[in-house]
């Protein structure tokens, strides 16, 4: 199987499969090139005579391949020298606690904004660790806004936000301006547009969005920002071990780590993230311009609030729901319903998602709407 | 590409790969028809035209996954009803402090054997929650052998072992009786021989020896243990919370997950734990039998405490060594390095280690020994 890199971008393999079009939250699509080129190297990486899965973690080769992606992750997201990258075990709810147990003494207060299910998880866990401030929530519009009136005291240690809402749809699009140190979770929206982050003091996301497959963390933190708290903290949850450790402190997800290096060579090729930016702002703005002029469909976030990533929109009535997903499913669309907690549908345009899924949602949005309207 | 389970047992599939004898130490060989069946579920997973990496991981086919893979453990180690299975984040080491954090209170007594690195590890990170007394200790042996003569406190709220030390190639051969619940860390045993699991008040094991790709880990946990502490436990680091979402409380590693379950089937199509342990007893026998009737290598463990997993070993001089080490490697054997702290050789012998690899390394001593001896 010829490499990824010498195939022609956004090449698309499917030889061995029938068409699905995933616009699933979270696992979800991966580039296809990336796909391929994972498959192969559970075979035979790299002409060693040996899989992905079996490789020693402590092989040069293997340890070449954490230091590319922490490089990759520092030059694609613009980084400062001393926002050290690591990849971590345990996903984003893990850092929920990770982060309060590492800049937060007990006493101490910490700021967050609650924008959603993610943002109240992260506050909760934090309540273990220190004084928590919660300065806005969107609670009471059931989460369908980012809100813009509040205040972040002076003594907060961070101002912690969520800067994309997977299950309600909404989204930053400025980072808000404060004297506090800003920590972020980014798990469904790092790597999908430009953003200040050099303004950070810790980020974190998920693999499984814009960055691979589920079963790794990324987590960028500053140095200075650690080492000043009093608790003792175990070996596996201290970030200065892991730095120390050049994010080697145990054995880390192999496979997992390495197709995140395979998205992050495809995404610089794609001309990093600004180029990124400009396909996925297209992609979200003809969805929206769609859901906005069709009568049938509407969406649940207006205005700037809405997410370049996540679409949440509903028809009238449940019965008009279902018909439309069954209408989808017939159509091999996946992964399209709402969360449990949100209800009727959502989209998620995440990077690897061609803008040829796109218009295909599209048309069947308006096949549908002709046929049933 | 067919289902690993439709092709003949034992059949070795190295079509576009050159041959290497991995005797790595973790991560490892895995089985063939697990690699290959691993690979093609990359490019689309039982037939729906999605990558196991892009499933969602609440859809029903994939908590089928996670489901089919606790039982199979459960059967394979013939567990009782209250022994948990779960299949969590990061690593044997986030064990080493997440067993006293759940099970022992600020001021009660844990006992610890100490057998080698892992164990010290276990202990220093344990020591962070609770009393810990070091009930016995072979570091005065430089790790050679497991101790036989000691005393567990009968206050002591569980009596930690390692059942096999991966660096010195020592291991309990019996688990010792005491009235106090034993918890083990069974990395890089565990699925090997037969034990008498359920008298085990808890087991954790980290995939990447004889369960799977590394990036998940095994814990197995009576129920009856957990709640009995008054810390407070963050979310992700409480069993309790594990079972109650039945091992799915956060996103799973999906693809290491899943190759855990094409490695159990394969397991259970072998025969199970008690046919593997006569095929793991035939291949360390017949290493270790060549190792004491030649005159060049010597093994660095003796007696009952041998491990029938990682078998070190050395000849008599650095010069030698560095001379064998060049031989075996010209012969496509990897991984057979010992570690840093134990040095010369270790060949580990994991379950999907077929008897052929041992055969040719055999005949490589053999050959090593007729020309340079």
């Amino acid at each position: 199987m010829p490499s990824c890199f010498e195939l022609p971008l956004n090449a698309i393999y499917f030889n061995t499969r029938f068409m699905v079009y995933n616009f699933n939250a979270g696992p979800t699509h991966l580039p296809d090139a990336v796909i391929n080129e994972a498959s192969a190297a559970i075979l035979d990486w790299n002409k060693t005579g040996l899989s992905i899965l079996e490789i020693g973690h402590r092989s040069q080769a293997f340890v070449d391949v954490v230091e590319e992606s922490r490089q990759l992750v520092s030059e694609l997201l613009m980084l400062d020298s001393d926002q050290q990258v690591l990849f971590l075990h345990g996903g984003a709810s893990t850092q929920f606690f990770q982060v309060p147990m590492n800049l937060l003494d007990n006493k101490e207060v910490a700021a967050y904004a609650d924008t959603g299910v993610w943002s109240s998880k992260a506050i909760q866990e934090a309540r273990l660790f220190g004084k928590i401030e919660v300065v806005c929530s969107s609670k009471d519009q059931q989460y369908r806004i980012i809100p813009t009136d509040f205040a972040v005291p002076n003594e907060a240690r961070y101002f912690h936000i969520t800067t994309n809402n997977t299950i309600y749809g909404t989204q930053w699009q400025k980072i808000p301006f404060t004297s506090n140190t800003m920590v972020a979770d980014m798990s469904s929206d790092l790597f999908s547009r430009v953003l200040p982050f050099n303004r950070f003091g810790l980020i974190y996301a998920g693999a499984q969005k814009n960055l691979g497959p589920a079963g790794v963390t990324l987590v960028i933190v500053r140095e200075d920002m650690l080492g000043k708290i009093k608790r003792a903290i175990p070996t596996m949850l201290d970030y200065k071990k892991h730095i120390a450790e050049k994010s080697m402190l145990n054995t880390p997800p192999v496979f997992a780590l390495y197709t995140c290096l395979l998205t992050l060579r495809w995404l610089k090729a794609q001309g990093g993230v600004a180029a990124m930016e400009q396909i996925n702002l297209k992609k979200s703005n003809d969805l929206y311009a769609e859901l906005d002029r069709n009568p049938l469909f509407h969406t649940m976030v207006n205005g700037e609030d809405r997410s370049k990533m996540n679409v949440c929109f509903s028809l009238d009535s449940a019965e008009r729901n279902q018909q439309f997903s069954a209408f989808a499913k017939d159509r091999n669309i996946y992964g399209i319903e709402g969360h449990r907690l949100a209800g009727a549908f959502r989209a998620s345009l995440y990077n690897a998602i061609p803008q040829t899924y796109v218009d295909y949602l599209i048309q069947t949005i308006q096949d549908f709407t002709r046929i049933h309207g």
